[in-house]
């Protein structure tokens, strides 16, 4: 690895000589990138109107957690004295950035369609509005979730547990305050929120799926419930369970697009890990209980469990269990 | 999309006019959520005593690793002449930050279950000390789990790459410090680590899991291993593997909390992507392979390879691959 | 929870002492760890030659993704009259980063192996230049992906929603990044991007995967692609689909480096969620689709639909539906 110091040096001399050649190279490639947007061959945004952005989205969903579970996500303890000041504050800035990416979003939806936009900002306040006075009845949503989550897991250590690090808990969190924006009429953000809890969580959860009460998802890695599926109260998932819609052409996609497409869970309907259920049909009946791995395409009245038959199990290299001794 | 400058300026005047009457709508939505704390609505931790934090959390894990694998992830270079300097800073700065958190951990446990807590304060130095102390041991497994995944994976290019990128070593180095702290019995901070790795990888570990030496898990994203899984040495598991309990209806899990209800995986035991192996009295006998997709939910002698009879693909639009000719 | 002012005051006096004690334990672990540097317990990089980093990774990926879809992740508006403008400092940026890393990654690659470094700056500057103009193609790339994405999700709000929020567009992204710099001969880099897009989306493609036109990745967690996959052009896979190795024995591991071991997929080919195709001889025929939970180790012609025999549900607690008059 030693070098001696003259040659060294002479190294560095060339390699600044190279930078500054290299650097003359920029300026090309600079011109081909700008001719090429607004033609097919780039996706841009060159425009007066801002966008929305995804720092402000992660700063949205952790304001509204801070609301919604005081104390626990503000990184200093909150006092009786001083909650209602920190609420207000929360609150607040909360209302502030809202309005602000709510205005954008909306400004560019008209902005695609190329239409007037007088009164977007207006728009923008009042949902923001809206969104926030929301936050109350989500908060007793999410109390619900987390009394499910408790009552289904014996490997948790208490609600703060559940609280502050259920992977299931946050991706429900935000698909019930993404799924308020998308009631709203707001365009982008709500599917931007999801996608943060996505990739937060590997749980995929559509802001337009309609989900009940006491809803608790365990592990959740791998779970996608899909735009257009309907939960009753008291459900429970485990990791890898889909809620999918069946196969599309090409063709059957666009003529799809809003219909119902993705199954219904009734109450109190437990789905194992890996388990897949597909089309706007499909319903699963309330008290059923869903196997893992099971591929279910076809309706399931109450009451029902189903299973896969047991797998043949092929043993090589010894005998089978049970059957040593025959 | 252009507009009178005067009519712009008019809308300008609306949106603050606007914006100042919906301002005075939030007092309520504040006092509304204020009011909601207390009572069965809502989870809050109003409290004098300061909690755990995530960011604390992330801080941790990054600062062990730095430790555990010196000059990787410092973000500067780390030379002979100055390696026991950075050593001293970093694990003075983990010790801190370890204490304190600790110390929150358990008076807040104090706090949930209305004991006093005039030892909490040495209780978290104590288990900080333990903790760093046990950093070497540490590091020592991990460098066996190193080359496990060096031994187990044709494509990886190298121990560097292994450390820098693999997210099945990022969630072992992370179980294993989540899992020693567990045992100094510290609450609350070996799940928020044990799911930061997962929501970091995709691969949920509990920190109650017991796994020997030489564990190396490929891809990773979905496994999960439950609480009180046991896994022996020099075993190999791939993306989606689920080690879990059966299942269990609500009136199960309150007389199952503390029970062995996860599976027991001996030495030199592979086990192929989407497996699921469940409950606590399944055990897989040593040098056994599980091939992928197997649901097993019963014990696997020694030497045992177990798969998945193959399964009945039906073709349509083609004929069979092999019978063209027949 | 009260305490008497002058008990708490002796336990803060405790407690500095004890502080005081247990700081005096950290040196001798201090110690440890840095004796057990350079031995076979102990992977690390104590040189005078820096490593890259992960920072700097995210980083070369944020400004990529700025180059490539301008104006959608700037944080601010970009006008027509500053494209020109922003567009330089993005990429002047972005290839001063490049340059930076490429050259680490490439002297850490000599002094893994012994080898003198004499050109390593010079490689780093003309890596980073030809990554930098490579960029105009994979926009071109990105383009047709987002088109693909468009026509294969009947969920989506458009193109905006797509390149802000969609985990495959964004491990797609990355996949061409890396796989363009791989190609130039970066060592580390590569995988250390692509593991970023995985624990970014759940989505694991390794660089050396050679994926044609117009790919599209649905909700994507649990993707696995491998290192000699070979994809065509117009492919859609839906979550927790892989494209995997057959399985290895530890001997089989070191002879394989290198060889054919992941499956060919040719053009306009479907696979759903939760399908594994294993091994390097294995191809899928043009316009095949592959039903979901198949698990293929055989190749299979053009046009041909592979489903699962439908499995046998076993109901209990109610009859069959459909049989419910029989």
């Amino acid at each position: 690895m030693a070098m001696p110091e003259s040659a060294h040096g002479d190294n560095c001399k060339l390699e600044e000589k190279l930078s500054l050649e290299l650097h003359q190279e920029l300026p090309a490639v600079v011109n081909e990138l700008v001719a090429s947007c607004g033609t097919k061959e780039c996706f841009e945004h060159i425009s007066p109107v801002p966008l929305p952005s995804r720092e402000a989205v992660v700063e949205i969903v952790t304001r509204s957690r801070k609301a919604l579970f005081p104390g626990y996500f503000d990184g200093h303890k909150i006092e009786a004295v001083n909650l209602e000041y920190h609420m207000g504050m929360v609150l607040m800035k909360l209302y502030d950035t809202m309005a602000d990416q709510i205005t954008w979003a909306v400004r560019h939806d008209c902005f695609r369609h190329d239409q007037s936009c007088t009164h977007c900002g207006d728009r923008g306040q009042r949902a923001a509005l809206e969104f926030v006075q929301g936050l109350p009845e989500i908060r007793r949503l999410l109390t619900l979730d987390v009394l499910a989550a408790q009552e289904g897991d014996p490997a948790s250590g208490g609600v703060d547990e559940i609280i502050f690090s259920y992977p299931g808990l946050f991706a429900v969190t935000v698909y019930r305050l993404a799924h308020l924006l998308r009631h709203l009429g707001v365009p982008i953000l709500p599917r931007m929120m999801s996608e943060y809890a996505h990739a937060h969580t590997g749980i995929d959860i559509h802001p337009g799926a309609e989900i009940g009460n006491s809803f608790f998802i365990d592990h959740g890695t791998g779970v996608v419930i899909g735009e257009t599926t309907e939960i009753g109260d008291h459900v429970r998932l485990y990791q890898g369970v889909t809620l999918g819609a069946l196969s599309l052409s090409k063709e059957e996609v666009e003529s799809l697009r809003g219909a119902k497409r993705h199954p219904t869970i009734e109450d109190n309907v437990i789905i194992y890990s890996g388990a897949t259920i597909l089309g706007g049909k499909t319903v699963v009946g309330a008290r059923s209980v869903i196997g893992g791995n099971v591929w279910l395409t076809e309706s399931v009245p109450p009451d029902t469990k189903v299973f896969l038959e047991k797998p043949q199990l092929v043993y090589v290299g010894s005998r089978r269990p049970g059957k040593d001794t025959a």
